[in-house]
Protein backbone atom coordinates (compact mmCIF):
# COMPACT_ATOMS: atom_id res chain seq x y z
CA UNK A 1 0.00 0.00 0.00
CA UNK A 2 0.99 3.34 -0.74
CA UNK A 3 2.35 5.56 1.96
CA UNK A 4 1.49 9.53 1.49
CA UNK A 5 2.27 12.09 4.21
CA UNK A 6 1.83 16.19 3.82
CA UNK A 7 4.22 18.60 3.82
CA UNK A 8 4.06 22.32 3.63
CA UNK A 9 3.82 23.35 0.15
CA UNK A 10 6.86 26.23 1.35
CA UNK A 11 8.49 25.65 5.02
CA UNK A 12 8.40 28.54 7.07
CA UNK A 13 12.53 27.56 7.69
CA UNK A 14 12.84 27.87 3.92
CA UNK A 15 14.05 24.17 3.69
CA UNK A 16 16.41 23.92 7.41
CA UNK A 17 14.80 20.65 7.87
CA UNK A 18 13.31 21.74 10.75
CA UNK A 19 9.42 21.35 9.48
CA UNK A 20 7.86 18.38 11.19
CA UNK A 21 7.29 16.54 7.67
CA UNK A 22 11.31 16.12 7.83
CA UNK A 23 11.16 13.57 11.00
CA UNK A 24 8.94 11.62 9.47
CA UNK A 25 10.90 11.53 6.05
CA UNK A 26 13.92 10.29 8.20
CA UNK A 27 11.76 7.47 9.87
CA UNK A 28 10.20 6.24 6.53
CA UNK A 29 14.19 6.43 4.80
CA UNK A 30 15.44 4.48 7.96
CA UNK A 31 12.55 1.77 7.36
CA UNK A 32 13.67 1.63 4.08
CA UNK A 33 9.76 2.31 3.05
CA UNK A 34 8.73 4.36 -0.20
CA UNK A 35 6.84 7.52 0.13
CA UNK A 36 4.79 10.25 -1.60
CA UNK A 37 4.33 13.83 -0.48
CA UNK A 38 1.19 16.03 -1.03
CA UNK A 39 2.10 19.49 -0.46
CA UNK A 40 -0.26 21.97 1.04
CA UNK A 41 -0.11 25.81 1.46
CA UNK A 42 -0.79 27.27 4.97
CA UNK A 43 -4.46 28.36 3.76
CA UNK A 44 -5.29 24.81 2.51
CA UNK A 45 -4.21 23.49 5.87
CA UNK A 46 -7.22 25.09 8.16
CA UNK A 47 -9.62 24.04 5.33
CA UNK A 48 -12.33 21.49 6.15
CA UNK A 49 -10.76 18.61 3.87
CA UNK A 50 -7.45 19.03 5.95
CA UNK A 51 -8.79 19.02 8.94
CA UNK A 52 -10.49 16.10 8.93
CA UNK A 53 -6.64 14.16 8.50
CA UNK A 54 -5.17 16.29 11.16
CA UNK A 55 -7.50 18.05 13.88
CA UNK A 56 -5.10 20.72 14.61
CA UNK A 57 -4.42 21.97 11.29
CA UNK A 58 -0.77 21.37 10.60
CA UNK A 59 1.49 18.82 9.19
CA UNK A 60 2.52 15.96 8.79
CA UNK A 61 -0.17 13.39 8.54
CA UNK A 62 0.43 9.97 7.01
CA UNK A 63 -2.06 7.76 4.85
CA UNK A 64 -1.79 4.26 4.13
CA UNK A 65 -4.86 2.09 2.63
CA UNK A 66 -7.51 2.51 5.03
CA UNK A 67 -5.27 4.78 8.15
CA UNK A 68 -5.02 7.88 8.72
CA UNK A 69 -2.70 9.81 11.45
CA UNK A 70 -1.60 12.89 12.63
CA UNK A 71 1.36 13.70 15.53
CA UNK A 72 4.37 12.90 14.26
CA UNK A 73 5.18 10.77 17.40
CA UNK A 74 2.57 8.64 16.69
CA UNK A 75 3.31 8.53 13.07
CA UNK A 76 6.76 7.66 13.48
CA UNK A 77 5.85 5.10 16.32
CA UNK A 78 3.68 3.40 13.70
CA UNK A 79 6.74 3.06 11.23
CA UNK A 80 8.75 1.89 13.77
CA UNK A 81 6.59 -0.62 14.74
CA UNK A 82 5.96 -2.29 11.67
CA UNK A 83 9.48 -2.12 9.93
CA UNK A 84 13.11 -3.06 11.57
CA UNK A 85 15.48 -0.60 12.19
CA UNK A 86 14.07 2.04 14.44
CA UNK A 87 13.30 -0.10 17.68
CA UNK A 88 15.10 -2.75 19.65
CA UNK A 89 13.58 -6.56 19.43
CA UNK A 90 14.08 -7.05 23.38
CA UNK A 91 11.07 -5.99 24.77
CA UNK A 92 12.47 -3.88 28.09
CA UNK A 93 14.94 -2.44 25.15
CA UNK A 94 11.95 -1.35 23.04
CA UNK A 95 10.17 0.03 26.05
CA UNK A 96 13.29 2.56 26.95
CA UNK A 97 13.45 3.52 23.43
CA UNK A 98 9.93 4.34 23.53
CA UNK A 99 10.79 5.91 27.00
CA UNK A 100 12.78 8.94 24.78
CA UNK A 101 10.17 9.19 22.27
CA UNK A 102 7.79 10.54 25.14
CA UNK A 103 10.59 12.61 26.81
CA UNK A 104 11.77 14.56 23.56
CA UNK A 105 8.60 14.91 22.63
CA UNK A 106 6.84 16.21 26.21
CA UNK A 107 9.86 17.18 28.08
CA UNK A 108 12.79 18.49 25.76
CA UNK A 109 10.72 19.89 23.38
CA UNK A 110 8.18 22.13 25.07
CA UNK A 111 10.90 24.51 26.23
CA UNK A 112 12.78 24.54 23.15
CA UNK A 113 9.02 25.88 21.21
CA UNK A 114 8.69 28.34 24.05
CA UNK A 115 11.88 29.94 22.81
CA UNK A 116 10.23 29.84 19.36
CA UNK A 117 7.49 31.59 20.83
CA UNK A 118 9.55 34.24 22.52
CA UNK A 119 11.13 34.67 19.53
CA UNK A 120 8.63 34.94 16.77
CA UNK A 121 5.19 35.34 18.20
CA UNK A 122 6.31 37.78 21.18
CA UNK A 123 9.38 39.20 19.62
CA UNK A 124 8.41 42.13 19.14
CA UNK A 125 6.50 42.86 22.54
CA UNK A 126 7.95 45.15 25.25
CA UNK A 127 9.02 42.33 27.44
CA UNK A 128 10.38 40.45 24.93
CA UNK A 129 14.15 41.50 25.70
CA UNK A 130 14.31 41.27 29.49
CA UNK A 131 11.68 37.97 29.27
CA UNK A 132 14.12 35.68 27.21
CA UNK A 133 17.07 34.91 29.31
CA UNK A 134 14.49 33.20 31.39
CA UNK A 135 13.33 30.81 28.67
CA UNK A 136 16.71 30.01 27.72
CA UNK A 137 17.58 29.48 31.45
CA UNK A 138 14.90 26.66 31.21
CA UNK A 139 16.06 25.45 28.40
CA UNK A 140 19.16 25.03 29.77
CA UNK A 141 18.65 23.39 32.53
CA UNK A 142 17.00 20.63 30.42
CA UNK A 143 20.11 20.23 28.22
CA UNK A 144 22.10 19.72 31.62
CA UNK A 145 20.00 17.14 32.39
CA UNK A 146 20.10 15.29 29.10
CA UNK A 147 23.89 15.73 28.33
CA UNK A 148 24.49 14.19 32.32
CA UNK A 149 22.49 11.23 30.89
CA UNK A 150 23.87 10.93 27.39
CA UNK A 151 28.07 11.12 28.99
CA UNK A 152 30.01 9.73 25.91
CA UNK A 153 27.70 6.98 24.78
CA UNK A 154 26.95 7.61 21.28
CA UNK A 155 23.11 7.61 21.58
CA UNK A 156 20.99 7.50 24.55
CA UNK A 157 20.26 3.81 24.76
CA UNK A 158 22.06 1.19 23.07
CA UNK A 159 21.68 1.00 19.40
CA UNK A 160 20.41 4.04 17.44
CA UNK A 161 16.45 4.27 17.65
CA UNK A 162 12.84 6.01 16.92
CA UNK A 163 14.16 8.03 20.73
CA UNK A 164 17.68 9.00 18.92
CA UNK A 165 15.65 10.27 15.68
CA UNK A 166 13.21 12.13 17.92
CA UNK A 167 15.64 13.82 20.53
CA UNK A 168 17.80 14.56 17.48
CA UNK A 169 15.10 16.58 15.91
CA UNK A 170 13.86 18.40 18.71
CA UNK A 171 17.45 19.29 19.27
CA UNK A 172 18.34 20.18 15.80
CA UNK A 173 15.18 23.30 16.49
CA UNK A 174 18.28 24.83 19.05
CA UNK A 175 20.82 25.20 16.60
CA UNK A 176 20.02 28.44 15.01
CA UNK A 177 19.74 30.05 18.41
CA UNK A 178 23.32 29.22 19.47
CA UNK A 179 22.79 26.88 22.37
CA UNK A 180 22.87 23.55 21.09
CA UNK A 181 26.50 24.34 20.18
CA UNK A 182 27.09 25.26 24.72
CA UNK A 183 27.18 21.41 25.03
CA UNK A 184 29.52 19.53 22.82
CA UNK A 185 28.75 16.23 23.68
CA UNK A 186 25.08 17.32 22.82
CA UNK A 187 26.14 19.22 19.71
CA UNK A 188 28.09 15.56 18.71
CA UNK A 189 25.00 13.84 18.86
CA UNK A 190 23.19 15.85 16.54
CA UNK A 191 25.63 15.72 14.20
CA UNK A 192 25.90 11.99 14.23
CA UNK A 193 21.97 11.71 13.63
CA UNK A 194 22.73 14.19 10.36
CA UNK A 195 25.25 12.08 9.09
CA UNK A 196 23.06 9.01 9.23
CA UNK A 197 22.56 8.10 5.19
CA UNK A 198 18.54 7.89 5.62
CA UNK A 199 18.68 11.20 7.29
CA UNK A 200 20.53 13.50 4.66
CA UNK A 201 18.03 11.55 1.82
CA UNK A 202 15.30 12.56 4.27
CA UNK A 203 17.08 16.15 4.52
CA UNK A 204 17.46 16.57 1.06
CA UNK A 205 14.20 15.86 -0.35
CA UNK A 206 12.38 18.27 1.77
CA UNK A 207 14.90 20.82 0.73
CA UNK A 208 13.93 19.79 -2.87
CA UNK A 209 10.73 21.12 -1.92
CA UNK A 210 11.67 24.45 -0.76
CA UNK A 211 14.06 25.06 -3.30
CA UNK A 212 11.46 24.46 -5.86
CA UNK A 213 12.42 21.45 -7.92
CA UNK A 214 10.01 18.16 -8.00
CA UNK A 215 10.21 16.50 -4.42
CA UNK A 216 12.07 12.96 -4.90
CA UNK A 217 10.63 11.16 -1.83
CA UNK B 1 6.49 -8.72 39.49
CA UNK B 2 5.73 -5.88 41.97
CA UNK B 3 5.28 -3.03 40.03
CA UNK B 4 6.80 -0.13 41.73
CA UNK B 5 6.14 3.79 40.61
CA UNK B 6 7.37 6.85 42.37
CA UNK B 7 5.57 10.06 43.33
CA UNK B 8 5.87 13.61 44.92
CA UNK B 9 5.84 13.00 49.32
CA UNK B 10 3.99 16.12 48.95
CA UNK B 11 2.00 17.30 45.77
CA UNK B 12 2.48 21.05 45.25
CA UNK B 13 -1.47 20.67 44.15
CA UNK B 14 -2.16 19.62 47.93
CA UNK B 15 -3.90 16.68 46.19
CA UNK B 16 -6.12 18.19 43.50
CA UNK B 17 -4.62 14.72 41.46
CA UNK B 18 -2.49 17.21 39.00
CA UNK B 19 0.41 15.44 39.84
CA UNK B 20 1.77 12.89 37.24
CA UNK B 21 1.50 10.19 39.07
CA UNK B 22 -2.29 10.46 38.62
CA UNK B 23 -2.21 9.57 35.02
CA UNK B 24 0.10 6.06 35.93
CA UNK B 25 -2.08 5.27 38.74
CA UNK B 26 -5.44 5.84 36.49
CA UNK B 27 -3.79 3.53 33.81
CA UNK B 28 -2.64 0.72 36.26
CA UNK B 29 -6.33 1.02 37.85
CA UNK B 30 -7.74 0.88 34.37
CA UNK B 31 -6.09 -2.09 33.73
CA UNK B 32 -6.60 -3.90 37.03
CA UNK B 33 -2.88 -3.76 38.22
CA UNK B 34 -1.71 -3.61 42.21
CA UNK B 35 1.23 -1.58 42.67
CA UNK B 36 3.29 0.14 45.18
CA UNK B 37 4.38 3.60 45.57
CA UNK B 38 7.54 5.03 46.83
CA UNK B 39 7.67 8.61 47.54
CA UNK B 40 10.44 11.45 46.80
CA UNK B 41 10.87 14.39 48.55
CA UNK B 42 11.84 17.46 46.07
CA UNK B 43 15.25 17.61 47.50
CA UNK B 44 15.36 13.34 46.88
CA UNK B 45 14.46 13.49 43.31
CA UNK B 46 17.40 15.74 41.99
CA UNK B 47 19.69 13.23 44.01
CA UNK B 48 21.39 10.77 41.77
CA UNK B 49 19.76 7.77 42.84
CA UNK B 50 16.55 9.26 41.05
CA UNK B 51 18.14 10.65 38.38
CA UNK B 52 19.47 7.74 37.67
CA UNK B 53 15.85 6.56 37.11
CA UNK B 54 14.82 9.99 35.93
CA UNK B 55 17.44 11.51 34.25
CA UNK B 56 14.97 14.75 34.31
CA UNK B 57 14.38 14.40 38.00
CA UNK B 58 10.58 13.91 37.81
CA UNK B 59 8.19 11.85 39.13
CA UNK B 60 6.43 9.39 38.28
CA UNK B 61 9.05 6.50 37.22
CA UNK B 62 8.10 2.72 36.80
CA UNK B 63 10.06 -0.08 37.66
CA UNK B 64 9.03 -3.51 37.21
CA UNK B 65 11.42 -6.47 37.51
CA UNK B 66 14.48 -5.29 35.75
CA UNK B 67 12.25 -2.88 33.87
CA UNK B 68 12.71 0.65 35.25
CA UNK B 69 10.67 3.49 32.92
CA UNK B 70 10.11 6.90 32.98
CA UNK B 71 7.74 9.77 31.20
CA UNK B 72 4.52 9.36 32.15
CA UNK B 73 3.64 9.06 28.13
CA UNK B 74 5.41 6.10 27.93
CA UNK B 75 4.59 4.36 31.36
CA UNK B 76 0.83 4.88 30.13
CA UNK B 77 2.12 2.98 27.04
CA UNK B 78 3.80 0.16 28.51
CA UNK B 79 0.94 -0.39 30.77
CA UNK B 80 -1.68 -0.12 27.50
CA UNK B 81 -0.02 -2.65 25.49
CA UNK B 82 0.47 -5.27 28.10
CA UNK B 83 -3.06 -4.89 29.47
CA UNK B 84 -6.96 -4.84 27.74
CA UNK B 85 -9.08 -1.92 28.75
CA UNK B 86 -6.40 0.70 27.68
CA UNK B 87 -5.74 0.60 23.67
CA UNK B 88 -8.01 -1.21 20.82
CA UNK B 89 -7.38 -4.31 19.61
CA UNK B 90 -7.42 -3.84 16.27
CA UNK B 91 -4.40 -2.40 14.39
CA UNK B 92 -5.92 1.19 12.87
CA UNK B 93 -7.95 1.84 15.84
CA UNK B 94 -5.35 1.56 17.98
CA UNK B 95 -2.15 3.35 16.10
CA UNK B 96 -5.44 6.00 16.51
CA UNK B 97 -5.76 5.51 19.93
CA UNK B 98 -1.90 6.19 20.64
CA UNK B 99 -2.14 9.08 17.85
CA UNK B 100 -4.22 11.10 20.30
CA UNK B 101 -1.75 10.29 23.37
CA UNK B 102 0.91 11.97 21.52
CA UNK B 103 -1.23 15.01 20.58
CA UNK B 104 -2.64 15.26 24.62
CA UNK B 105 1.42 15.45 25.19
CA UNK B 106 2.74 17.50 22.40
CA UNK B 107 -0.17 19.47 21.12
CA UNK B 108 -2.55 20.10 23.79
CA UNK B 109 0.06 19.81 26.66
CA UNK B 110 2.74 22.25 25.87
CA UNK B 111 0.36 25.64 25.28
CA UNK B 112 -1.25 24.58 28.66
CA UNK B 113 2.13 24.49 30.61
CA UNK B 114 3.03 27.69 28.77
CA UNK B 115 0.05 28.77 31.44
CA UNK B 116 1.22 27.12 34.18
CA UNK B 117 4.96 28.98 33.58
CA UNK B 118 2.98 32.19 33.58
CA UNK B 119 1.06 32.33 36.80
CA UNK B 120 3.57 30.20 38.88
CA UNK B 121 7.33 31.18 37.46
CA UNK B 122 6.83 34.15 36.09
CA UNK B 123 3.75 35.83 37.99
CA UNK B 124 5.57 38.52 39.45
CA UNK B 125 7.50 39.82 36.54
CA UNK B 126 6.36 42.97 35.37
CA UNK B 127 4.74 41.59 31.94
CA UNK B 128 2.80 39.35 33.80
CA UNK B 129 -0.53 40.51 33.28
CA UNK B 130 -0.23 41.97 29.85
CA UNK B 131 1.70 38.36 28.67
CA UNK B 132 -1.47 36.57 29.89
CA UNK B 133 -4.10 36.71 27.17
CA UNK B 134 -1.59 35.78 24.32
CA UNK B 135 -1.07 32.76 26.52
CA UNK B 136 -4.92 31.99 26.93
CA UNK B 137 -5.44 32.70 23.41
CA UNK B 138 -3.06 29.82 22.39
CA UNK B 139 -4.53 27.31 24.47
CA UNK B 140 -8.08 28.64 23.06
CA UNK B 141 -7.07 28.23 19.41
CA UNK B 142 -6.02 24.35 20.67
CA UNK B 143 -8.98 24.23 22.37
CA UNK B 144 -11.20 25.21 19.59
CA UNK B 145 -9.93 22.45 17.29
CA UNK B 146 -10.43 19.94 19.60
CA UNK B 147 -13.56 20.32 20.53
CA UNK B 148 -14.28 20.45 16.86
CA UNK B 149 -13.08 17.72 16.25
CA UNK B 150 -14.71 15.47 19.67
CA UNK B 151 -18.01 16.71 18.56
CA UNK B 152 -21.09 15.18 20.62
CA UNK B 153 -19.15 11.71 20.66
CA UNK B 154 -18.34 10.53 24.45
CA UNK B 155 -14.62 9.91 23.63
CA UNK B 156 -12.22 10.83 20.99
CA UNK B 157 -12.06 7.79 19.13
CA UNK B 158 -14.70 5.38 19.51
CA UNK B 159 -14.29 3.21 23.13
CA UNK B 160 -12.56 5.07 25.90
CA UNK B 161 -8.51 4.36 25.21
CA UNK B 162 -5.14 5.87 26.91
CA UNK B 163 -5.64 8.48 24.19
CA UNK B 164 -8.49 9.90 26.14
CA UNK B 165 -6.92 8.99 29.77
CA UNK B 166 -4.21 11.54 28.24
CA UNK B 167 -6.16 13.83 27.03
CA UNK B 168 -8.48 14.14 30.11
CA UNK B 169 -5.58 14.43 32.47
CA UNK B 170 -4.02 17.28 30.51
CA UNK B 171 -7.56 19.09 30.46
CA UNK B 172 -7.91 18.70 33.93
CA UNK B 173 -4.77 21.04 34.65
CA UNK B 174 -6.81 23.78 33.18
CA UNK B 175 -9.79 23.47 35.58
CA UNK B 176 -8.35 26.00 37.94
CA UNK B 177 -7.98 28.78 35.11
CA UNK B 178 -11.59 28.32 34.16
CA UNK B 179 -10.58 28.17 31.06
CA UNK B 180 -12.02 25.06 30.63
CA UNK B 181 -15.28 25.75 31.46
CA UNK B 182 -15.83 27.85 28.50
CA UNK B 183 -16.24 24.42 25.94
CA UNK B 184 -19.31 22.77 27.59
CA UNK B 185 -18.43 19.73 25.12
CA UNK B 186 -15.11 19.34 26.66
CA UNK B 187 -15.96 19.95 30.27
CA UNK B 188 -18.50 17.32 29.78
CA UNK B 189 -15.61 14.63 28.29
CA UNK B 190 -13.27 15.78 31.37
CA UNK B 191 -16.15 14.81 33.90
CA UNK B 192 -17.05 11.33 31.91
CA UNK B 193 -13.28 10.44 32.48
CA UNK B 194 -13.71 11.86 35.88
CA UNK B 195 -16.50 9.23 36.53
CA UNK B 196 -14.62 6.50 35.78
CA UNK B 197 -14.31 3.94 38.65
CA UNK B 198 -10.62 3.89 37.46
CA UNK B 199 -10.02 7.66 37.26
CA UNK B 200 -11.87 7.88 41.07
CA UNK B 201 -10.06 5.06 42.82
CA UNK B 202 -6.47 6.13 41.34
CA UNK B 203 -7.82 10.27 42.74
CA UNK B 204 -8.11 8.90 46.24
CA UNK B 205 -4.81 6.78 46.49
CA UNK B 206 -2.89 10.57 45.35
CA UNK B 207 -5.35 12.30 47.79
CA UNK B 208 -4.77 9.96 50.59
CA UNK B 209 -0.87 10.68 50.32
CA UNK B 210 -1.49 14.22 50.41
CA UNK B 211 -3.79 14.23 52.91
CA UNK B 212 -0.99 12.62 54.85
CA UNK B 213 -2.89 9.07 55.20
CA UNK B 214 -0.57 6.11 54.24
CA UNK B 215 -1.46 5.10 50.52
CA UNK B 216 -3.49 2.35 49.40
CA UNK B 217 -2.64 2.24 46.12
Amino acid sequence: MTITITAFERSPDGGKGLARDTRVRWALEEAGQPYEVRLVSFRAMKEPEHLALHPFGQIPTYEEGELALFETGSIVFHIAERHPGLLPDEANARARAITWMFAALNTVEPPILELVTAKVLEGDKPWAKERLPLVVERIRNRLNQLSARLGDADWLDGAFSAGDLMMVSVLLRLRPSGILNEYPSLAAYVARGEARPAYKRAFDAQLAVNAGKPSTG
